[in-house]
């Protein structure tokens, strides 16, 4: 068995991107997804290309971002190779699928997925592949059934792979996931993985499409429970509210937006994450016994859902 | 001469904020200051207090927050003395005033001001102590008059101390409050000062007061000037969608904000200076000749406003 050949995982990838970008633009219905091929500069110290899709305004979906990327570049940054010091330095390559999905209606959660394969190339030996990635949940309001749906798809797609990695990737996510300077959780969870090879040079491709496929089947069920549910004023603030813990977590705490930020990636394609409208106040609490007040004391600190 | 004394800085900064506040909530009129002492428990790494008064919600500030803070430490942090590195790890203290204004009318700009001062205290030796701080200016819609009054405020308060401190700290401010990520500085700039100790024990001091007292006559008369103009939901769009330039700034890049998230510093006292409301949208763009465009064109890149 050889690794994956990096064609073969861009075209599975550009695909990906085009089937969830349909999927969610028809439940939408309203606005479209803009499609924004970019390339890199000649001379610029990453090269590469992407496709940005973005959906604004919508009935649904108030943003939506789905990016594609693939960089080339002639030396592997230490951040992506903590576990791997012999390849720090290498000619490298790097493609994925990322996207967050921010609803209108604060009933429906938002949501995060990512897969990405990194292969290091060194002259005269066969290139070194591993995998990264996972999706988690973000709600406004607990529901347990969405939870527990999430998770349950979560683990059936990974459990072809062991039945160690469902476990293992959910309490990565909810370790990863964590505002610390609020000692709180972003969302309700889910998978995530980093600098994983699997036990065969296809194992690691094997459970990103396994991932990747699994989640319009984790979360479109969801959106369309929630989706018919009134709201009013109540539920917009407090969704406001909480989405500014969103952005606290992706601008302070998460490493690929702050190392793509810091490092001059394409600044409009990684803040895609960033949610449309967001408030900040001092000291808020919800009211206790609210729903509100559920999510947080119920919903976000880490629990066996499945 | 002698250090200043600890007391009679601590004392001359409460009543800085009061000054501050009892002239801010003047000219609101609507809302009042909340006020909120706290103080750090027994046990934790940093031991001291703080007030952090914050007015939300207001006809003239739709958020506003000055907060005092003095902490004592037993080991000075690395990141505190670059500059010193003999006085790493050794006990200190350190205190300050530091404010965001965030008006409501997208004519009236955002003003940000921080005064402090660290004393390292070695024992058996006289305490080392070094001040940083300054004051900059973020407009939503540009006003020559605008720059030029709060450039001049901010030069002639630095006049007794040496005719170069304006200059040197009038570009350290445009280097530091810069989106490095966007290419693009976060407001029309103003002075920026670190490490700073003077030629004589007191002279830190008196530039600390001189800064502290320039804040009202150097914003009062824009807001004055500004508050009046009609606006509607396009000068409320962009002031919304600029904001988000100032969420990532000092959640991205400020040295303070990420360092007190990151150690565990009051996470609600250092987040009063994010807006109260804030929107972001892909690859937004100003229509060509508007106000909108102005900004960025002929406000934001730096100028010698004086």
């Amino acid at each position: 068995m050889t690794a994956p050949d990096p064609q073969t995982v861009r075209d599975w990838l550009i695909d990906l991107q085009a089937r969830i970008t349909d999927a969610i633009g028809s439940v939408d219905g309203q606005a479209q997804f803009l499609t924004d091929a970019w390339a890199k500069t000649p001379g610029e110290p990453l090269q590469g290309d992407g496709i940005t899709k973005i959906m604004e305004s919508g009935a649904v979906f108030e943003r939506a971002g789905v990016g594609f990327s693939h960089v080339r570049g002639p030396k592997l940054p230490p951040s992506a190779t903590q576990h791997r010091p012999e390849l720090a330095g290498a000619p490298f390559e790097a493609m994925g699928v990322s996207l967050v999905f921010h609803p209108l209606n604060p009933y429906v959660p938002t949501v995060h997925m990512n897969v990405r394969m990194i292969a290091a190339v060194q002259p005269g030996q066969v290139p070194v592949c591993w995998f990264g990635g996972g999706m988690d949940l973000t709600p406004y309001y607990g529901f347990e059934d969405d939870c527990v749906h999430f998770h349950t798809v979560c683990r059936d797609a990974l459990a072809p792979f062991g039945d160690d990695k469902y476990p293992r990737f959910k309490q990565w996510c909810d370790e990863y996931f964590f505002n610390k300077h609020r000692s709180e959780p972003r969302g309700i969870g889910g998978i995530f993985y980093d600098d994983f090879s699997g036990d065969t040079p296809t194992q690691g491709f094997a459970l990103m499409q396994a991932v990747g496929d699994a989640f319009l089947p984790a979360y479109l069920p969801i959106v369309q429970r929630r989706v018919g549910m009134p709201w009013g004023e109540r539920e917009r603030d407090h969704q406001l509210y909480r989405r500014g813990r969103y952005v606290e977590f992706n601008l302070v705490w998460d490493r690929g937006t702050h190392f793509g930020l810091q490092s001059g990636g394409r600044t409009e394609s990684i803040l895609l994450s960033m949610p449309p409208l967001t408030r900040w106040a001092y000291q808020h609490q919800p009211a206790p016994g609210s729903p509100e007040a559920a999510l947080l004391e119920r919903f976000l600190p880490p629990r066996a859902w499945v």
